[in-house]
């Protein structure tokens, strides 16, 4: 996500020069030939206006379909952030409800807390590795005990495999009376929330946009910038200023092909680019959420933006 | 759904080839009239936007429409993703979580987990051929036991009638112990979830997009694709290159066309087209994790895209 | 529901005959006028212009409240099929689910399933009258014990009052055994639910889209037809095809007028028109899929489009 | 809430004719000056046609989120009407369910029964005074007992102080077994959803869509009529027929002025106007069914419009 | 949040300042140069136009989005004020319920009420501090026990602790018979909505409307401003009223920074700015109704709006 307020100008340029270069060299063309009095190349501004607009038309709907996408896996990791702070919650708050009981033993109990908040932690890693589709599952070791880890590596889907784990753990909990009652009942509903954040975000992942649009306003952002400098150089030479029409297309196909690139990158937001979710920093947070609310003290260093991007 | 990011300028120009092919009739009509002096065929350019811009509404409003639909039958598929996984989860932890108690029968248990799960895989299976209104029923055969598979194949709703069996079986599993307290309860929530998704699917399968913006789109389309050349000719012979209405008219006739027809693919995503909801690779993978969870070994292969386009 | 997709151009134009009527007489007007020489008539084409984007405004944002209307009441009866469904359902698995129960009745929980059942079904065809306002309650007495269905003929919300009925059948079943547990807590889940999409389509069809944005809609769309006329003759007498000015204006007034009234027929989607929500078809579904729960062979016949329309 | 389908072009132009006089002054002034050549007002038609469309984008703007806060505000009483119906048939259904225990006395469940159902009544009644700011609390005093009425008057947040008491009377009823079991906890998902309707329309009284917006949308209304004459002037001079330009100045600034102002009622639905949501109404409809469903015979009249309009 | 209707023009206007200057700047130097007769800077108006209209897409595109933070915010906000007081109505009638077991101690009761109703205000102002990062944390001290105070100022994450604190305080009620049965149950519903709440205004807070979308929005805006008096200098000079051009421009210019600037207000609600969400005055009101409902006669003095501004 990028943080920072200002753009570098020759990155920006650099975002779109196969746009400005294709607008460049139809220019120079253009104007060369008209130059030559070769002048069958003057077409009416109205064409390019009409085909502006149909442009405008596509771009927007891109354009608004593609920051849904974004904003939506944000809210869907909004959703996580909650759901495993509430779930750790329970965990601990239930758990600790059992101390009055009988069969109560502390450090079975305490040990189940802290399990149970590392596998929480785990799965969120897990997640930002399968969305990202990187490969350093040794990350989640320190979570996580040997042999579940070990087991971990050998599956397809690592994220659903930790659910099922936390399943199992919780009603081991409630059959050696760690946990009671209904307490399983009220995890669960945390485990469901985070089940469907994990199958929102997949979702996005392996649906792109819909190809076609981003085709054809590819397509048509190519067309626009090859005809605009034709029904420009009418207008330019009746006002004896012709060569002012490169820069004038220029800047116009500039502002469309920014319109459209801008859109882009928001479509796919687990890249592991900058323009990404904040996978990195939210899966910190929630990391030292938790461990805080289980009482440690020494937490990891908070992420924050490198050079006004935070990843 | 397609996958690939370029197409084949071909087959796109077949796409919208009666509208192409009409567009330059007309142009070449009206160029001919012209070239005779038959002058009375000129209209201003204003009239061609002023309905260019009614079109676009149109458009703009059947696009939007029509990907709402495309993507919400996308979500509802991914929500099937997630309650088959969740209600797995379930089937699997809480038949495990009776293991300590005196009426467990590990076989019983073991026999009623795979049961279930691949009720739940069939129950997937079947929506698919029951929205896209394919016979081949015999692919289910393998996930349900001969005598369901019979009843089954002679009812009308067949992924209802298979939600019913479940349910039978969740409750027969609650009376003879293998469940227990309230399983039956949290697993009710998943199948009402499935419920509501296939529901969700039906309406959209059975409910076109309205009609009325159907016709007059396209009626619109061909009355602007008409009156295009008209407009045309009066600026394109004052500056004495007439013959170049041709291609220019073709060029917006184009844009225009495909803008209509982008959206009008994606109006019904079950039809077992290239632009459907990609059913066969969801219910594959809903296939592949269901199977991994219950412990088997080897999965079904990965569904992948074939020449850009994934089922 | 319109399911053709082709309509009949005859129908198409009376649809719209007073504005295109309108349209002819003040086109032939002010042609009449200007071939007099009384050219005070003339005005700019970009008054039109202007007042046809203002009005775009408005019919835009009228077309998609319509259209949300329509499209959230279908969503409604969706919901309705599905809730239906799984009431059902959970009475047939419910009740089967006493078997093994000391106090176990088979007739009795036969005939609760079965009269439920068929309640369910009286609900549905109560709501479908109950908003298209008709009074041929008799429909509803073969689902109905003959005491129900008189008190229900002289109640004023039918289908609420078959609500308070189901409730009360469901309790009684609870005390004298033929359900039990967490039974009665499931089933008031779907009696919520078809509750709360009773009053959405009570709210949908007692709460006509706002009056002001129908009423200055006509209103702007005379307007615009008014002025067309003045501001097209000046282009076309100076082509010297003024009597081209006529179909020109007539084209682009019957291009508004079906934009305006597409939006129109949607509005109210509960009216016993051809452009209604197919409550009929859609009754006839859940009957059909309800009485083969029940395991019922002889199902009514499936209602299909006729000439093109779905009711 | 507005009924009938046609309006009073009286009271329509009245409604504008603060900016339909300002429009006539600037009108004739610009056109009293031209008359006497001092020319220098003439501007360019595309100043109006760029300032237009701007302020079209904001009026779509406000009129989209002016609408969607009224329809919110409908929907949310939509609700009310539900929950209201929802509760009163659990109220009623759970309490006749304990009529085969022990502990059940006839007159006790029949007071409850009536004395819960007209305090929902009256909460329904007060919180349409609570949002119209109205005095009158001597209309609650019938629904509710001497003694509570008193405190109540005394209360800052009449309906939430209901609330409470409804909540308390609940209580009191499972301790004394009137109700039992598990009836709470349903009753208090209708408590629980009719707090936060009550929540939601609180929420659009007390926020005005932002002031910002309202404030720019008349500012650049003004300014358009302002300079709506001077870029009219030219065009119409030119065809020697300048006084025309004043009724086509008036048209267009009408049709912009109404398409601010018709957003602009519908901005506040809670203030006792006659574009409010139909409070009284819906109020009504909550009371006839309940006291219905209670079996009372005598209902009292039902609210129908007025003149047109329903309050 | 802006209370009142009218603007004052001068603080509007230093608003925008930049821009204007900016525009004023240009526009003098093109009408120096072209009184000079140095005419090669007249550019077509149509330039404007299309730059206009691309602008105009992303100025809307951005306010949309903008707004629609700002009301969900809101609403965010106004789910707090609903949740706060079903958890405190929870409280009270819960704890009350249990006057009539064995083990109830009054005092012990009152004690826990007045303390958890504390506890939920000191939640709901400790996140307004948290969202404005706001250090005066001694705000809370009054509603919490000294012990709970220390620690929290120790936390990181302090609305988070507090729900903590909160959970472990009704299972501990729970365990000593001050609370019983389902109690907590209902009650973590609220506490899951609450947290739910926070983790929305986190998210606003935390990601910032995308920042390509602002960056480009102000780079096409100063461009749009810098072309702007180019083209319209020629049509100016054809009517001989040249210096016209200059506030025609700044007019213009005005809009469209007008336009962009009131979008970028409301894009982060949580800044201690008078386009705030009001926390303050949504925090007050949560105090006042709360303690209300404890029976308090004293409430704290309610926030009103001050010289037009609530915060």
């Amino acid at each position: 996500m990028i943080i920072k307020r200002k753009f570098n100008p020759i990155r920006v340029i650099q975002y779109v020069q196969k746009e400005i270069i294709f607008s460049l060299l139809i220019s120079l063309l253009v104007w060369g030939f008209y130059e030559q009095k070769i002048s069958l190349v003057v077409l009416p501004f109205s064409i390019s206006a009409i085909l502006g607009s149909a442009l405008a038309i596509f771009i927007a709907f891109r354009n608004n379909s593609s920051y849904g996408r974004w904003w939506e896996a944000r809210t869907l990791w909004g959703g996580i952030v909650n759901s495993s702070r509430v779930l750790a919650r329970l965990i601990i708050t239930f758990t600790d409800s059992h101390a009055h009981q009988a069969n109560f033993e502390k450090e079975r109990s305490e040990t189940f807390k802290k399990e149970m908040v590392n596998y929480c932690i785990a799965w969120v890693h897990a997640l930002r590795l399968h969305l990202r589709k990187q490969e350093n599952w040794e990350e989640l070791q320190s979570f996580l005990s040997w042999e579940d880890f070990k087991v971990l590596t050998n599956s397809q889907n690592k994220p659903n495999f930790l659910q099922l784990l936390m399943g199992k753990k919780i009603y081991n909990a409630m059959s050696n009376g760690t946990l009671g009652g209904f307490d399983s009942f009220q995890m669960e509903g945390q485990l469901l929330a985070l089940a469907n954040f994990q199958g929102g975000c997949e979702r996005i992942k392996n649906t792109p946009l819909l190809r076609q649009y981003d085709f054809f306003t590819r397509l048509f952002l190519y067309a626009f910038i090859l005809l605009l400098p034709f029904s420009l150089i009418g207008d330019f030479t009746r006002m004896e200023i012709s060569f002012l029409m490169i820069p004038v297309a220029l800047i116009i196909s500039f502002v469309f092909a920014i319109l459209a690139k801008v859109g882009e990158v928001n479509e796919d937001p687990f890249e592991n680019r900058i323009t990404d979710v904040p996978l990195s920093a939210l899966c910190n947070t929630i990391e030292r959420d938790l461990l805080e609310m289980l009482g440690q003290k020494d937490l990891p260093k908070k992420l924050e933006a490198e050079q006004g991007f935070l990843f």
